[in-house]
């Protein structure tokens, strides 16, 4: 079973741009807030998570997005997160966002588990992900 | 010869995140960015060009990134925009960001040129790339 | 009776900076937002009405905040927002931000009814509120 | 003699909204940009300055703003920065905005020498700021 999770967002008056249609970064902004949202209902809500295991937070290694239709001022998005796969430090989430039946874009990410840095390079390192987090987002059965 | 233009930008207090490394959607901004400098650069700044050509802009088919250092408070980064290729309808931007000697980011973008709506219900529509813009992008020696 | 909404807004990831504090124009957006949501609970939404009334928007005239409490990522905020006064052309929106029993920020906003300009400068130009809408803001009985 | 100092911005794509005017949020990221620049001039770059005083920034107490021009994509702001007063925890900085002759804004903000926290509830203290610091932003004759 694979984890998922949608979130709705209103397009607000500054997330357009001159050409009244959704600037695009703020895609990404709505698939980071998918990701958080996500964590949030599995019980690991970050602002919680990250201090608990000692991580900077679960940073980007790569990201990507298709754009189909443009979203505009009075949307409602539905952004649908989903949990690709959990590797030993990187997992990746895929998204859809929707409006009503229209498709509007799908991207994804994928993240690594980074803890907090102990050189005084302030050199990131991933590290393992710890079982208790990957089983959740995984789906395993409790 | 490819058309490039490299584009200075300075990582601001705001730009950063929590764990004081750039939130990343704020590298698809700079990619954008990068894009609108070179057209620039190419006398055909988007404040002038889009209006003369009837057209909304240069919306995103589709982008994407990889992230391979961290940005930090305090960097410059050096953005350097390059035109992939240009075909009919659309044209790919290809970025690479460095601090100093670090690679930080590669990314893309392809981007068509979409001309504005005629229709009540506002769809969108790309269509053909003047010749005259696709030649500067393609650095045709005059 | 004077018209109040509040809006919940939780504070991203994205929002705060390197110090793990709100970046501090992001109140503005939210207050922003707060007065959007008080015009949709009054059953005037924005991507409604303006266009409705062939204005570009209620622009800002003059906005500020005095800061009491740093927020922080994690927070929820509730965003109280009431509408001081309606004048001819202008209305005075009022804010307050708090976390559970903690005084975040006040704010304020003097807005103006702006239609669409009609002139090739582009002049923008406040005209007078429509009775109906400053009725609604006012809070006055049906 | 009071310490000025001023900063060009061009008005990028993503900070219009949907009637093509600066969303007024954009305003206050530029006095804050103004601030860093003013502070940079005057040998003191927060990446540095910030560190080396234990302090975790100098966050907002108070600021506001009138707008009496629209800002629009293609223009380039002239941000006008200026120390009003130094007292013995904060610092008043005045900021002017034009696009050429053409006056767009002016604001304002009170902004206070904030040490980290040091107990476990993170509360932000005030403290005296340094009398090299003052006398950097006072203009003070060497």
């Amino acid at each position: 079973m694979s984890v998922e999770h949608t979130t709705s967002v209103p397009v607000r008056w500054g997330d357009v741009d001159a050409a009244g249609i959704v600037f695009y970064p703020r895609f990404y902004e709505w698939y980071d807030l998918g990701c958080e949202s996500l964590f949030t209902t599995l019980d690991m809500p970050w602002p919680r998570l990250f201090p608990e295991h000692g991580i900077v937070g679960v940073p980007i290694v790569e990201s990507g997005s298709r754009f189909t239709s443009p979203a505009r001022y009075g949307d409602t998005l539905a952004v649908r997160a989903t949990v690709a796969w959990v590797k030993q430090r990187t997992f990746r989430m895929e998204y859809a966002i929707t409006v009503g039946e229209r498709a509007i874009a799908t991207g994804f990410e994928v993240r690594a588990w980074v803890k907090r840095p102990t050189t005084p390079d302030g050199r990131l390192e991933a590290v393992a992900i710890p079982d208790a987090v990957a089983s959740r987002l995984r789906g395993d059965a409790a």
